[in-house]
């Protein structure tokens, strides 16, 4: 699977996989401008909370290049609606927010447009390549709460295609088998978008990874009838206290979980971790159109006229997970105390 | 919505709404032998626990026309076959095998060959009506359970397309609705064939109650995030012990209604209570073809060769259900013994 790159910065361009096509369509976007990044992140071209931050920062990198000035205080003015343009596309992943902060600092400490241009670019693949690391890191922590021979319950996509490197919940799983901890993954389809389906699918097909594929309704069946080992999934923002935005269904897979006491395992890097919020209730959960339950590969499923709810995420309360892997380690319960130690190992650079 | 005819007997035929072509098309088909009829119940063009066995009613009644012979004792020869392949079509819901079982006796009473012919096609209509009216009683008892202005979430196909009447869960939430108990209909998509989706979408838009189609899996967050005053499902089969097989994802509803301390309330007539089977792990659970996971609307959604389990429907433990609906009445804890004084009531002619 890392023969497959999510997102390269070639010449001066983004080279993107267009994920909607996926399965079928291998199909590479060519992105100029940050107006095009900032749409292929809507429609979800790009997704998956690590991939999208470095997505932005790659995105900052392209609009600095057409910021025509030789004024850095000009540069850095035009530079501000750019970033605000890119952050504005999604509201639940926080790494958009946090990489494109980490780029305007580059820019700041810049002498001049041209070394700001440069700096933006350097960032922006110190962030896809700091990201890559992690996961190799958070893989190698993740396994080690996998016992020999287990079948694991994953959900959404976690794997290259959302991080732009080994994966975070399926790098895990991947560290895992490639250590004999996994016999079979089973995982959710992950209506309405199937990126489990899709993408989860593909990724372990590639892998020759013993699968099974689950409606996302089959969980609760799964969980009386198969002996799983942990649940684990990734995230889109984590609370400072522990409580965890992930794709819509997470939390229903927590539940369930908790009733078969099964273990629940958050794999995410630091950079998912946002300290500046309290709790899950202040995490803006985005609503999508209607659009993608009512209809199924572009074909109306609904008479004309339904309404339908279509949340991209829900909250998972930290007194459901038993750990939360990062690459500087794992953490559990008290949250708000463990995830701040986090940061502390290595001073507060994710912060 | 009573003005939909599910199913229908007519000049020795019988009409049957196509319902794999809702919500885009109504159209009808026209079958004249059993073997027809079997292939409709299999390929789920007819669905519904007590639809089935009405259907599989007026399939004895149709394979019954086509016996030619004059001698009783060959009439019942023939007609043991027919009663195998019906009931050989959907191994969960009992409806079928207790509407054959019935259709057997009345072609058992007859004296010849023509009075069987014509007791057959009478008692199918009477499982028929009996549904239809047992239908309005339980749509009363269940009405009572749930408070004004109550949000109320379903699961799966329940209505006039599930019973060829007024619907079992579904009747209980149009009665309530017509007294003023119901304000909004969450209702669950139901993959992998969307029953949910496209027939109770359907049902409900018609009669035009306010309702909010979900992924299955935004549940949880469902439950998180709205007052909804009580889950109410239908059933396939009722074990003796009040555990119940239902439409897959059912179990997942009740563990999170279990957790939000929402009320998990079952509606079916008694002809779905078999306590012939003293326990949910006793009940077959139909396996269906991968295919109806991996591809929507004929199109594939996976990379070709992906493994995926389908299984037609799961078991809720009766500790999980606050009431079980019936048209005779409303059974709660312990299970084992309201359930069989449902039909002491009445003798035991369901039994």
């Amino acid at each position: 699977m890392e023969g497959v790159k999510a997102i390269e910065w070639v010449n001066g361009r983004v080279r993107l996989l267009d994920q909607t096509r996926l399965p079928h369509q291998e199909m590479y976007l060519e992105l100029e401008d940050y107006h095009q990044m900032a749409a292929a992140i809507r429609e979800m071209r790009v997704r998956g909370a690590p991939l999208i931050g470095i997505a932005a920062a790659y995105g900052m990198a392209l609009g600095a290049r057409h910021i025509e000035t030789s004024s850095m205080h000009d540069f850095l003015a035009q530079l501000r609606p750019i970033a605000e343009a890119l952050a504005a596309t999604r509201p639940t992943a926080v790494n958009l927010s946090w990489a494109l902060k980490r780029m305007t600092l580059a820019a700041e400490a810049a002498l001049d447009p041209q070394a700001a241009r440069e700096a933006l670019v350097t960032e922006a693949l110190r962030i896809h390549q700091e990201n890559a690391d992690a996961d190799r890191r958070l893989g190698q922590h993740g396994a080690q709460l996998i016992p020999a021979g287990s079948a694991v319950l994953t959900h959404c996509n976690t794997g290259s295609l959302a991080t732009g490197g080994y994966g975070t919940a399926l790098g895990v799983i991947r560290t895992a088998w490639e250590q004999g901890r996994v016999s079979r993954v089973y995982f959710s389809e992950t209506r309405p978008l199937l990126q489990g389906a899709r993408l989860t699918a593909w990724e372990l097909a590639r892998d020759g990874i013993p699968a099974t594929l689950i409606p996302d309704s089959a969980a609760g069946f799964l969980m009386r009838r198969v002996a799983i080992a942990c649940v684990i999934v990734g995230a889109d923002r984590i609370a400072a206290n522990g409580d965890v935005a992930n794709k819509i269904g997470t939390y229903t897979l927590a539940v369930l979980a908790k009733e078969h006491a099964i273990p629940f395992y958050v794999a995410a890097p630091t950079s998912t971790i946002d300290l500046a919020t309290a709790s899950g209730d202040q995490i803006p959960i985005e609503e999508r159109p209607a659009e993608e339950v009512t209809t199924f590969a572009g074909v109306a499923v609904t008479p004309a006229g339904i309404e339908a709810l279509n949340p991209a995420f829900d909250v998972t309360p930290h007194s459901y997970i038993a750990a939360i892997i990062s690459e500087r380690g794992t953490a559990r319960e008290p949250y708000a105390r463990s995830l701040q130690q986090l940061f502390q190992q290595e001073g507060v650079r994710h912060g």
